[in-house]
């Protein structure tokens, strides 16, 4: 039975690990937190922390294979490891890219891969420097992760709410419709595309409001979107799965905005929605299985479930009962015992024939299911 | 945060645990094998006799809920715990029923709910006595399990074949049809049938060859089938989920052949097949949840992986990789470490369109896949 190990226990190592049980391979979580998502559902919890050099080489060494769920995890221990002959998905050298925002905009430039025009700042004087770039999108460099790390500067006066650290500067876009399309490779570099999904956000909090697959887009936008996203990750000449999230124009210009080398928030769906879903996928490429199948069963949307504003504390879920009442609602929650406001605790998603209905049922759950604390 | 514990560490509890990281719900399990299939899926993994009241009575008192995944566990204890406020599914007086043939017989008997003739024998010289009610199968009263315990008794000449202990002597029925009918029940009464399923043996090893959903018996048979099981199930007077066998004539007739109080072998297709699955819906009849829906995605068929004849010791698979490119063939492996003749080691489900092409498929996963040992 092979050993496979993840780097992390949240939501997504969980939702993995569920998957895991339906094969022959014999799983590890390293997390510093005992009480996480993960914790309970693998063969072997290490407590540690995965941003540590001797941590990650230690856990890793009795394994044959190797994830994370998160990007931010030791990568000169997966590039030992992998010298080593443990085999990384996705591969330390792609980590090393996409961690670094400076390096993933150089990636896309270097393999002429279409992505908003962007100039490196690496302080707030550089920033200053280059205002006549404004509007744009500031994102640190390293770090950022759920809308954290990010500031927009529409203009001048906003410039001291930009880092003061290495960053890039981007090129405000007009954004139409923001795309997630999920790619999953094997290790003969064979790739299945889930179908795009179309990601509304919340702009205030700028946190995802909801996600429909497949995306309403027309057939050449969506032929744009699959050869960008495919362009992405062959160049990473990379086995595992990946989330590429793109912008579309009015004019029907496609931009990557970022990729996600990992399992994501923007494949939930496919649990229910998909036949093989993306967690069934990245063990089919680990364990050496042909790819499953990417189609979709139903169209389907996704909601987060977050932590309420004005509630901090155990957690407590109000309104679970009614929503499951709706037909073909399917929840997860992810066994995270503390609440703080804008915290992912779960989500739901619902598959149905008619793509008018899902919006429609997502908003019934959002006005229905709160998260507080006792 | 509820507390809901499993008594026995099998697949379905396996199963039952990859579901029920959905919900908010602390797992807890009692086996005596620390290598069981559940072991490393659930919050608390207890050491410990299911058979044992001592065992069960102080796994119970922990807990807000308790439930089974097999028949062979301590009803005495059950019922002590559920007069103390533990919500058992099924209730201990249906496992008191159904775990002794002769009164699953007299129940079946007292509700007017067709099952084959039979006489009660509780000794060899009983047995003999009653020798004009052969062709019959002899069902020993407590013990049995898959297809263990019993003995078809076809002439006078088998009757040595038979139990000397209180047993069931069961009129032969010719077989038209096996269906299974499972039916989830909650605490409010309210009822949810799967689609009928089509059991298909080999008739040497007395082993599910394959099972089909739905089952192909025409409409008035169907009904039949869900009336009787409905009254099975409703006569116990106990939430949980059951699966209801039956027997189908060339000429239409219907009768029970036994029931299991439990997630079952023949609802393993629900996983991928339905919407919600039986493992699905025990959770959502324990959390208090409104029942999920039972349709079909798509016809399916399940064939179990069985521990080859001549090969006992660690277990190999061999052709899993071969069996995985068949479109939409989803395998579970159960995680025992050993293999031995017979024994149920996983199970491979595959859903389609197109009915016909299910059962040859299933044929070349019968053909393809081998579990061998080293």
């Amino acid at each position: 039975m092979q050993k496979i190990g993840i780097l992390g226990g949240g939501q997504l190592g969980r939702m993995l690990l569920q998957a895991a049980a339906n094969y022959p391979v014999e799983t590890f979580v390293l997390e510093n937190d005992a009480t996480c998502p993960s914790a309970h559902l693998c063969h072997h919890f290490v407590l540690g922390d995965i941003r540590d050099f001797d941590t990650v080489y230690a856990f890793g060494r009795q394994l044959d294979a190797i994830t994370i769920e998160i990007e931010n995890v030791n990568v000169d221990a997966l590039e030992k490891l992998e010298q080593e002959g443990v085999k990384v998905y996705p591969r330390p050298s792609v980590l090393r890219t996409i961690k670094n925002k400076i390096l993933q905009k150089e990636y896309y430039q270097q393999h002429e891969i279409p992505s908003p025009e962007f100039k490196v700042t690496r302080s707030l004087a550089e920033l200053e420097a280059a205002a006549d770039f404004l509007p744009a999108a500031h994102k640190v460099a390293e770090g950022g992760y759920d809308g954290r790390g990010v500031q927009l500067l529409r203009s001048r006066e906003d410039i001291n709410k930009g880092f003061d650290a290495p960053a890039v500067l981007e090129k405000m876009v007009t954004i139409h419709k923001e795309i997630a399309q999920m790619v999953a490779i094997n290790d003969k570099g064979e790739t299945a595309l889930y179908p795009p999904v179309e990601m509304v956000f919340d702009q205030q909090l700028n946190q995802l409001d909801y996600q429909l697959c497949p995306a309403e887009i027309d057939e050449k936008t969506n032929w744009k979107v699959e050869a960008i996203a495919l362009s992405v990750v062959r160049n990473f000449k990379s086995p595992g799965i990946f989330a590429v999230e793109l912008f579309v124009t009015k004019g029907g210009d496609v931009y990557v905005n970022e990729t996600a080398p990992r399992v994501h928030n923007s494949g939930h769906h496919t649990i229910e929605a998909h036949y093989s879903s993306q967690f069934d996928m990245l063990w089919r490429i680990m364990l050496g299985y042909p790819l499953g199948n990417t189609e979709e069963i139903l169209p389907s949307i996704m909601v987060n479930i977050i932590g309420a504003e004005g509630y901090s504390g155990e957690v407590v879920y109000e309104g679970l009962e009614e929503i499951l009442k709706i037909d073909n609602c399917f929840v997860h929650i992810y066994g995270k015992r503390q609440t703080k406001p804008g915290r992912k605790m779960g989500h739901a998603t619902i598959i149905h024939r008619q793509k008018q209905d899902l919006t429609h049922k997502a908003n019934i759950i959002k006005r229905t299911l709160k998260v507080r604390s006792r």
